[in-house]
């Protein structure tokens, strides 16, 4: 068994963390960090977990972890200050925050309203979509985990822009679980406000295109412009995003089913099919896609969990990789009938 | 007071027509067609009307209505059946359902898999959205009231045909409460299925496009292509129209909140102003518009009531043009802030 | 045309008071306080009253307003601050709040863990359940508002308690919407924290049962103990609950139903029938009565919106009372049959 | 591996066998039965098991299975045809539907209006309460799976009714999410119908009130008399019963929430604290109970998942111990934080 440590354990990602890791075969967490219930046992401040962890006590400082690979779970900005010191210690480092993601650190600037405070390694970040960047991620040190919009939206696009068949623009209207949006208190996510209705936000720029857009210029020369409007939904987990492309002269979106089956052979949590529902991805690290016809437009549709596949999922595939165990360890569960 | 009439009593939008008229100051319903509640009292039916109606009990015969005008809220070829009679004994007639909103018969029969049974009045049939054709309802005899996708859609759009401020295609990504799927039992509608997802539906071509295409081409030269799909989302009253155009050459988003509010002066129900969220259009005949970005692109967000502005409280409205009432008779409550 | 002032108008209660008065025939709103809101236009804050208010601005100052009667929908502690200076410059004043629910000003001081500070009016306030207290309200110049809660409760069990058919203890089981716990953030109230389960809370002893005991005790002799625990549950407008009561010796619940319509016979806004559904009572002033059955052991179930009956429609149909006025003024739209 | 069969593998609670059997150490699916899906791929069936199940199809027989042990998920009735021929085949058998909770024949054809067929085996089944019943289980041959109410409130009055703590009457108010209905269409499940309410039904008497009652008077002499009232609420899963005890005379209920830990220590699945959100239940076997007061009486809620302890997680935990594994295996995945 190698040690975990999971930074940021009292969020959702976190707490999602310890719920997918408490079953882990080849992972043991180690150690929890939570600035905010420092010194409570875990299972008094999460009882979903009680009986995992039964001398886990959460501790106060990220600085001092020591375990083989480290899950960062934090708000921007705090990661960039604990991974440097993780690195020199020889611990892994994979970051569910945004502090990796944009390998340009004047636009992480311009985007998350800091400077970036550890440039050094924003080269070494390998972008954790694994079924994207599988040969980076096995043995790499320090893992850039994707947003949830992005997971989404580039596992539809990603094998079209490899194949060169998309041209113009690419609309992506995306629909939210409100579990994105954190555990922090706000009107758009308090109750009576959030249940009745579908809130488009994230005008005019959501902090997630400038990520999607450098990824998506990494998978194919001119990569169609991104449209890319958030909403949230009434409901607590789950993403799924409606992709309009426009096709270029070369592609036929009749073969665009085969070509992503074909793409993601080999991928087990990609699944290639009818119409998505979000249940189905629930809890999982899987992401379900579809090719559908709006008349004559070709329509995509992608769903994940914004808190499996989106986050706490993804990072414990990467983790695997990055030990080179199996990709799926630990997250072999499937998701919910209803 | 004049009489009014409602065919189609029990269903979703029959039953908000007769909880709408219960307080209207001109029109009286004197009758309430309901095959399948035929001789029970509305208030037993309908306990949410309990003291509205003391003496009225469902009718069973809709070819025997009498009153000053009928509202016919009946499935897909039934109403077709019913307005000739209806005109022929001097009744004004508002469809609530698609009978009367294509004017081709060749293209209703392709649509809705039936031959048309009253071409003869398809042309007479005045489409209902008294924004756009407010002077041709006004002394009709027969309305097509709208569907509510159409309605939240050609709102958003037809100040922009009718400016030339549009060009090339224009995505519709919309999102519906389950009740605009009416009252009959499905496997979408089945809680357990519905209550956590995002259904998208209606591929490849939903019923309601070929009706928005025929208003586009009649409101604006080569209009966009549409590109329209639907989704439904786990509220139960209320539709969000995510609306992604294309700005023609000679047109500047920035301009387009002022020309939408400049086109809707004097048109109490349709208001432009911030993102709009559904409870405010509940319960009413409103429409919220807002024009935002999303990166240099421009989107526009349509809200409203599927069984208000989207069905019942429009064909009221309708109604009180055919009469020269005041548009707003019996429609003034406001929606909810929660 | 009276004049209305309502305080604390940018709450769910005020809120839902400006919107049922937009269209009362009696009232007209001149004047809406909120602190927080000063100096914004009234449809800027509530955009769901657009057109509804165009000249009214939120005003700072609970103590300046002037009208014939003021609503009070403001927190626990603010209302006593503001009523002896209303009542002295002849204003009256209908308190949605809790400072004039309990006659004892050292109960008060106990649940509500404030000093009262206007014990002077505390005898002269009436308690605003319109169906039992009608004849004290006409004509009165202060009414404290009932809790959402006492008034589902009080006004099932009242006829019972009124005929001495109750005997040993009454069990509340109560649900209420979330708009029930108001617009400020609390966790309890975070949509991923409240969407997805029941949450009892309000143990050992909510704040209303004071108040209901209260006025059970003025009911009849020896009212029966009362249990009563709250729960929220993911809905936004509607209390339910379940009552499960002990018939005395002397009374079979078998005739509850007749002994309940009777006793609102004359009261519009109460029926006795069907087990309800929420919608029925949602945004208007009706509670909706049920007597059922358990095996051998009565259960009544009571409906009403708790921001309707449960709040700003019943202090309007108090208000009527006060100037006697149709008890039913303004509050005759009828509920959602879906 | 010991080889299962699941039968009536299309519905609900089927799915969430073969759901949670995709990953259990001992036993391997090797039949799928459902009359409705026969011949089609359980992938395609159930999108949530793909991968897991690459060459399942749905079987058509129930009657021809062959298996080391059967999971009946049929509707009432048809569990007593199959039972008698798996057992004379020598597979064991756990049946998730009633056929044989009630041991009483006559009694069993009063409550679901059908004779009994195989009274010969209804001495034998063992009622699958582990926590109740774990020695009897082990190395029986039929089980009878309880009902999701039952075991939600069994759970909580076990200890007190061993400890002879209550009596008079206990007054049980569940809470349950819809899928607890099936996947059965009805109007009371249709979401515009189910989504804004709380729907009381289920009078004047469940069918699971004679089951809860016969177990009762087994685990203590002189039981209390049951009042039990059960609530469809807007979730998908979950059971909160909120239950309302007597204490006898001997027994302090500040006692309680010791009496219960004491009771469930050395099962791993019964946890007794805080009160509990249903998120911590929902997709395992848990059930959490808490003690709390409601004034001067006590108040104790109980929640599980209603697919999961309630039914198919259970069902596991029943199999595990006829065959003499670790009564966790497979079940140790956690529930959710949110």
């Amino acid at each position: 068994m190698a040690s975990a440590a999971v930074l940021g354990a009292s969020g959702y990602l976190g707490g999602e963390l310890l719920r997918l890791l408490a079953d882990h075969p080849e992972l043991e967490v180690t150690s929890a960090v939570s600035k905010s219930h420092a010194g409570h046992a875990v299972a008094d401040v999460l009882p979903n977990l009680a009986g995992c962890y039964p001398s886990l006590t959460f501790a106060p400082d990220a600085q001092a972890v020591d375990a083989d690979v480290a899950f960062l779970a934090q708000p921007a900005g705090e990661a960039m200050q604990v991974v440097p010191g993780l690195l020199e210690r020889g611990i892994r480092a994979v970051d569910l925050g945004p502090d990796y993601r944009i390998p340009d650190p004047l636009e992480y600037a311009r985007v998350y309203k800091r400077p970036h405070t550890d440039p050094e390694h924003l080269g070494e970040a390998v972008y954790g979509i694994p079924e994207l960047f599988r040969s980076q991620l096995q043995g790499a040190r320090l893992v850039a985990n994707p947003g949830c919009y992005p997971t989404a939206t580039l596992l539809a696009l990603a094998p079209l822009l490899k194949a060169h068949a998309l041209a113009g623009s690419v609309i992506v209207d995306a629909k939210s679980g409100t579990s994105g949006a954190g555990h922090e208190l706000s009107a758009t996510s308090h109750h009576p406000e959030a249940a009745l209705t579908v809130w488009p936000y994230g005008t005019p720029e959501h902090r997630h295109v400038p990520e999607m857009r450098g990824v998506m210029a990494r998978l194919g020369p001119e990569p169609p412009t991104l449209v890319f409007v958030p909403h949230l939904v009434p409901i607590v987990r789950g993403i799924l995003c409606s992709i309009y492309p426009t096709a270029s002269a070369s592609s036929d979106p009749d073969g665009w089913p085969a070509l992503l089956s074909s793409f993601y052979e080999g991928s087990p949590f990609v699944r290639v099919g009818p119409v998505p529902r979000l249940p189905w991805a629930q809890g999982t690290n899987r992401c379900y896609l579809s090719v559908q016809r709006a008349g004559a437009s070709p329509v995509l549709f992608s769903a994940i969990d914004n808190l499996g596949k989106g986050g706490a999922a993804q990072a414990i595939q990467n983790a695997n990789l990055l030990f080179g165990w199996d990709e799926a360890a630990g997250l072999t569960q499937p998701g919910y009938g209803v």
